[in-house]
């Protein structure tokens, strides 16, 4: 984790810890390679997030509150997914098919007792789609950030912003597996690192950019 | 639409008009199979919605209020998919990729303006699941109804029964293409209308005789 | 396997043994169904193959010297396909990713030392392809039955026909799981035994009926 | 294309023109940034073949002609493919879904009239396979290169060899969509430009580097 040592303002993008067995995340792999990278005046701070549902998000709100960003970006794998995928939403609500990195598997156990069932991202997810589009990266708004760790964290960060910080911008991001992951993997569609950290790069600047959303149709009929 | 003219209790199961240039709706193919069917002491009664933003929700509620259904299990297709799907939540938003029948193409719009972000089906869904399993009948939980007019529906029902009447259980069920579909989507899995037809009364039986639901781990990584 | 016994003409269909953990196998499922049934003049027998090298294809060929029928349709599971697959080609190479049921697992290996690189079925599967179509059937022609015990058949087949018998029509079709097994396979499409037992009828009767195929685009581009 | 100035031993690699739509070809982006480079002792070649049944073979054999090459390695577009495709296998037969760029759609017109079925690659496909996994890049071994120009030239070339040069080593593989392709096909997987010159290369320096091949495991079991 980067230390808050300047007054600049920062975004803050987390990845995760290998999970199921694999080597590496390349949410973390990537990410961690944009850390302290200056992005239309902010600073990019990183994470790196323990696969735990336990921990995970008061992991992240205590970066959140030492760190104060304008933007929170979590980022997360999806393995068989390929292309960049941009969560509309994250329900409350974890069903844990495999155990975590602590040994845990909560099975349809709420996040927050008493939390709505779901928070849209407050991103501006159809311009970071246009803009990936248009810098020829392949991506998708998706509806379901499964429930797992990943929509666990969405949850924790989205369910943080509704109750603290309406100015505060915050959203996750599904990757697909790297290459060399994919080689294990057979037939599953991979994206290379560069293409990941530019993904990032775009995302950032479209959520520091824009405080309003366009009207593209990038639904599904299922 | 079956007239509700006995006093038996009654499950109303709904299927949808053709879309998308389908020549047929495999929802309302197998529902009306099963209309005026006694299951565990419920008449089934049907209805055909209009694949239509502006009338569907209010077509259901019309019938919802003149029959008093226990249960209400709307169905819809999913082109593409190859098991039963139940559907976990419904999310308030239209975000339509194609037109509706009636021409209408609502781009992230809400379903109701100051309606929560989600609702949670309250379907016994891991029994469901069982059960249909149990019954040799491919079936997952699915975490997305998309968001076109099934999902539009499954918000509208559940916003209804939260409002309205906490004793009615309502949810939606997504099915594949029907053998007779799949010829003209190269590739594209099917399924019979006789298992859908078994998969449908399997799910109305289980959600007549649960009240509680069993914590079964069926979700999903991402 | 069934006897001999009439003068009758006959058609030979011929099912797997289960293989690769799994309980039945599809192929023999609907294929036994079909035993002494008549199609246009012609009695099916019908012969479950050992999953294994060494001895299917001898076991093939000791029941058509015997019965001598004038088509031999093999047929055999392809799990994860959604169609019924018709296949073009067999080639002369056994490369095997899991054991077979005599524990046997040929790399690289020729079927036959001396036999050409492939052949060609001499079903008329363009025909076979628009019957099942007709039919409300989804199919498709495939160009690789694989690298395992289903291609190694096929070539055997094929290879003994080119030797002996050009007036035999052969060739091979690989069908889905059974939706009794795809409940095993998270989200594997399956097909009715119902529907293969009646594209299996659909095939055996365009095989009977033509001796010419028609040119009805249905390739690949990869 | 390169002229054969240099008395050097070469390796051709081809790629191909546009089509089905597609503004670009992958196969061509990533050849021609090969043109003139050095493997092994070897200068790369390289040619952009029309996507056309009629011209594309004599194109390739002009080239092969004037060149002398040690190795011919043709690419091509797999579009919908996630992994490097290595061909096992050209079969004889065109059977084209959509017209090529020439405006003809043969429909089961076998590519040689006296050619046998099939012709097995000569190149070390398993070591070119294990080389890719060693080096991080997703690969399979193909059992069908389709039955559209990507055969066809496939086919062409190893008639080729077998009729004229035994020791000319040839053979056929496919590559994903680029990212900016992918953009354009809703969740197609792609493959960096970078992984796919990375891919040829060590590809080429497997195939001049071994005679032979090693056996391991890379089948199907359909």
């Amino acid at each position: 984790m980067t230390k808050s040592t300047s007054s600049m303002a920062c975004v803050l993008i987390t990845g995760f810890a290998p999970f199921g067995g694999e080597a590496i995340n390349p949410s973390w792999q990537a990410v961690q390679k944009l850390d302290e990278t200056i992005i239309m005046k902010h600073k990019i701070c990183t994470l790196e997030l323990a696969c735990e549902f336990n921990t995970s998000i008061s992991q992240l709100i205590n970066t959140i509150e030492s760190h104060n960003p304008a933007v929170v970006l979590c980022i997360g794998q999806a393995g068989g997914r390929s292309e960049i995928s941009i969560e509309r939403i994250a329900i409350n609500v974890d069903d844990a098919r495999i155990k975590d990195n602590a040994g845990n598997q909560p099975v349809d156990t709420p996040i927050e007792k008493n939390g709505p069932d779901a928070y849209f991202t407050n991103l501006p997810i159809k311009r970071m789609l246009q803009a990936l589009h248009n810098s020829n990266i392949p991506a998708a708004i998706s509806n379901t950030a499964g429930t797992y760790v990943c929509n666990h964290v969405m949850y924790g960060l989205m369910h943080y912003i509704n109750d603290h910080c309406a100015v505060m911008k915050g959203g996750f991001v599904h990757i697909p597996y790297l290459p060399s992951q994919a080689v294990h993997h057979n037939g599953a569609p991979s994206m290379s690192e560069e293409t990941v950290i530019n993904a990032l790069k775009v995302m950032v600047a479209q959520a520091l950019n824009n405080n309003s959303d366009v009207k593209i149709a990038a639904g599904t009929t299922h």
